[in-house]
């Protein structure tokens, strides 16, 4: 299937972000065979008329826990720690797998709708991977370590099991569209013996990791009385970010903090209106970008946002900072 | 001219913000005749089917400069003193009543996209009170006063002599639909002599005064350092307070404004996104509803912002507070 878009302008990912008017982008199969102000020769079995209309890229969600979607608007007004243990834990306890598959199923047409075509999704194997390969999306998927029980090792939490399956699964599938990350939800919900584990593994496989860090004050003062480091330079003892990895929020980096993930090649994923609403702070982005390291953009949860218009978090990134 | 919508959602503006369900509204010529769950019995010229749909009130835009979506984006990423004298103004001196005329209608056209249908506006008079007049919009318009040229005056400044014919001219025309505002740019745009020609022009009309205060610490500190007073309390000595007042941004409001503010009954519109893109700070909104004082909304001019989206405002105001 051959289709030509004309009369389009199109904004090319250079570095300037130039964009070509009145130009023309030809469609073969599944990839782009053309773009350019000339009208290609080839023939074609569909021609679209893009008059008045802008062709782009389409956009990534880097951080998104999306069958939250069905808690949108829940714990309105509260800073994250009563957020996450008093309103959205209770809730998520008592979701059915069948709920939270239609949850992924609306995540991820919300998304569509809004131009995204790639997200990074924390939640579990309930996240329903089939889904995102049926929806033709890009993805990486992961189901997020918390402490094991006490009365059992790491190896034998559900947890675990689930996460070494998941990446058994379905790491590469559907084409490569579908990637498993490996995931620790945070400091404060994973213990020392269980983020070995995770870690060891996880560098076996060369794998990426992806993790909350640094989002409130009070994690990361926290971790610091607990472990005497910041959550970064925890982790980093831990050897989380030997493979690849990328943080979420990264509010409270500290400057050493910033060197380490700058040195060590750690991304960063920004979520200004999560840290806005849950009143986190304010990522320190201009510092972290002049330093070179690489800052990602991302919804957060729907729950946490209340949408997961990417369009929205560029406007309001712009407008912070 | 009779018009039922039905199978409507209707979002009640009663205390609770309740939505009927399923509900009907009736229009009779330029009046709503009826909101209930019960069809009405009446014949109708025209059914329209709402459902799936919500009808609400139409939104109100307590802050505007209309005209200047006509610079849109410029002065990206700089604080307000030197966005506005080194990039806005130099601009704006070039447009001509034309142009200025061309971006009143485009501002009308997207708040109306936008479900706004009332706006204060502060601009002048090539704002275009006529356009306001066709659309069926509401509005309060203003042409804001700046200090007189020291060879003359105030009285014989252009722009008292405009605001003075545009009172004249429009106040309470287009049915009542729209009105005219008296308006003070702000205290260090506008020295005392002629602010207080502008006051008692005001007070002898009962006139409704627009302002912009206390937007930045800058504009906050020199005040005080001019006239040892705040600015709130500098325009309350001249009087500015006695009719009707509403003043726009108020980021730096100290308690006692707050106070003054709220004896006055002089009301505060809050524009979060302008007051984050232009870095002014954030507005203390939580303790000026605790005390009583009230809050509108806006979303300044485009060129700060960068649309006229009501929904937006409302979702960054939530986020923030």
């Amino acid at each position: 299937m051959k289709i030509l878009f004309k009369n389009a302008d199109i904004l090319v990912r250079d570095e300037k972000f130039n964009v070509l008017s009145n130009a023309f982008l030809a469609v073969d199969g599944d990839k782009i065979s053309y773009i350019g102000t000339e009208e290609p020769k080839d023939e074609f079995d569909e021609i679209k008329d893009m008059s008045g209309k802008l062709l782009m890229p389409g956009l990534i969600n880097c951080h998104n826990h999306c069958p939250m979607v069905l808690l949108r608007g829940i714990g309105s007004d509260l800073p994250l720690q009563q957020w996450l243990f008093d309103t959205v834990f209770p809730i998520e306890d008592r979701l059915t797998d069948d709920e939270i598959k239609a949850g992924s199923y609306l995540a991820l047409l919300e998304m569509i709708a809004g131009g995204t075509v790639s997200f990074s999704d924390m939640y579990g194997p309930q996240m329903n991977v089939e889904a995102v390969g049926e929806s033709g999306m890009k993805a990486n998927v992961t189901r997020p370590i918390l402490s094991a029980e006490p009365n059992e090792t790491p190896e034998q939490s559900y947890r675990m099991r689930e996460a070494i399956e998941h990446y058994e699964k379905y790491n590469n599938t559907f084409n490569g569209r579908v990637l498993i990350d490996y995931c620790i939800h945070a400091e404060y919900t994973c213990d020392e013996r269980t983020a070995r584990v995770l870690i060891d593994e996880m560098n076996a496989h060369n794998g990426n990791l992806h993790i909350h860090l640094s989002e409130t004050k009070k994690e990361h003062d926290e971790c610091i009385l607990r472990h005497g480091k910041t959550p970064a330079e925890w982790f980093d003892s831990l050897g989380a970010f030997e493979s690849s990895a990328f943080a979420a929020h990264c509010v409270w980096l500290s400057e050493s903090d910033m060197e380490l993930f700058r040195r060590k090649g750690v991304s960063v994923v920004h979520n200004p209106t999560s840290n806005m609403k849950l009143a986190s702070g304010f990522a320190p982005v201009p510092k972290m970008l002049d330093m070179g390291i690489n800052v990602a953009l991302g919804t957060d949860g729907p729950s946490s946002n209340n949408n997961l218009d990417m369009f929205e978090e560029m406007h309001i990134a712009s407008i912070i900072h």
